[in-house]
């Protein structure tokens, strides 16, 4: 969907109005969907921080999903004593269920935000096993190489992508771990005035654990797109009768620190 | 390159051959590119197995390399004592340098092959820092992020590819790490009768830094393509002011081990 830079009210509703329109068991929407991206600086962003549960953007989906009898995954500012984090929230039938901070700050993000401070989880969605990451966690393969061995059948991906490759290499991502995704990015062109602007590459995409296009929306519009999956192809990880792709790891031989000696 | 199975004189000859008509630094063969790749069994295997130093195989290119004073990479069956390995070599104009033992085995190549027991590693072809993968080491993302971890600018990964992602996923390989990689795949057929055969997907590529495919050949012909690099792109990790591939990893948060309680 497009948001619209501060217009929270406006883009709650928006979500709504779509979600409304169709049936699902989980819906998810892109990163800071409420607020828009591109903040000027961390008081700015501070601004539109809201506590989870208990915030006004929480609250409204939280009541679509006991309403509907749903899970959503919904992108925003987290507020936690002084801290502010970009975070996504999942929350069900029976209210809300956890928070996931960006593990991985992209860019000017990181004079807005503090980075995640808590580990990658997985969460029960009925029978589904679901993780949570935000857009520039897709660059680093830890991120769902470590829900893929938390357990994770499916990770709700939260974007507000800006670089052309995410799309593609989130065939990638599913392929190596054996995954469904659902990559729901926003579309349009956060304008804040003095050349500060930002534009976003839309096609939001649901991808399979053999690296397969499930579906995948335009650059330009607000869609919303649903795809019945069976969690147990994520869970067969076997590539051929011989390859498990996660028994197969050696991570003996795998360095996996950062050693600045090696660098230059 | 076509190689066909059993043919070791003449794969080696068309090797030879083929890397004559052009110069370069470094030249890059597949993956088993002497023997052919579909065995019967491990008894078959190892009757083409050769030392390195000094088995034949070797003594052909490392001589050209020699003569023509560049390096070389090239895939083949290894014997050390009892043990057979799919490994790579790398011998440059003062002789030989390192063997690679392919540490994940795709398929039947667990009842043909000991798995590679020495790490991955990176070596100096002049200015350049090499890292050596086999084949199926792409689809783990530890190898190639282990292979950059070390400091690798340029990965050489000899192929015989019979999946239809690798090519695709190579792209995401080099952005997420910030590398060079040259993939040597074959091409042709290897057909053993009694409806055991295996094809190859050719589309041999060097692909960039920033997900750029280089060059690629076609799905049929042997053919070598020579590409200029310029090392110090890969040594730059930032993919923008604030971001840096390798410094922005969070290991802390990232489950590595395998660990099958999580598996059902």
């Amino acid at each position: 969907m497009n948001c619209l830079f501060g217009q929270v009210d406006r883009n709650i509703n928006r979500a709504l109005e779509l979600l409304t329109g169709v049936t699902a068991d989980l819906y998810v929407l892109p990163e800071l969907f409420n607020t828009g991206y591109l903040f000027n600086d961390r008081a700015e962003a501070s601004g539109y921080a809201e506590i989870c549960p208990g915030g006004k953007t929480f609250n409204a989906l939280d009541e679509f999903a006991s309403v509907r009898k749903c899970y959503l995954v919904a992108g925003f500012v987290e507020e936690d004593g002084d801290k502010i984090y970009n975070a996504s929230f999942i929350t069900g039938p029976d209210g809300y269920i956890a928070t996931y901070r960006k593990i991985h700050l992209f860019n000017e993000e990181k004079l807005w935000f503090d980075a995640g401070n808590k580990p990658f989880f997985v969460v029960n969605v009925g029978s589904v096993r679901v993780g949570l990451m935000i857009c520039f966690d897709w660059i680093f393969p830890e991120s769902m190489r470590t829900l893929a061995l938390l357990g994770a059948d499916l990770v709700c991906h939260s974007a507000n992508l800006v670089l052309p490759f995410c799309q593609n290499a989130m065939l990638t991502r599913c392929l190596e771990n054996s995954l469904f995704a659902i990559t729901a990015n926003r579309t349009g062109c956060d304008d804040r005035g003095n050349n500060r602007q930002l534009a976003f590459t839309g096609m939001s995409q649901i991808t399979g654990p053999r690296g397969e296009q499930l579906c995948r929306a335009d650059r330009d519009s607000d869609c919303v797109q649903v795809v019945d999956i069976n969690p147990y192809q994520a869970r067969n990880k076997f590539l051929n009768q011989y390859n498990d792709l996660l028994a197969d790891r050696r991570p003996d031989f795998y360095k996996l620190v950062n050693d600045p000696l090696n660098r230059n």
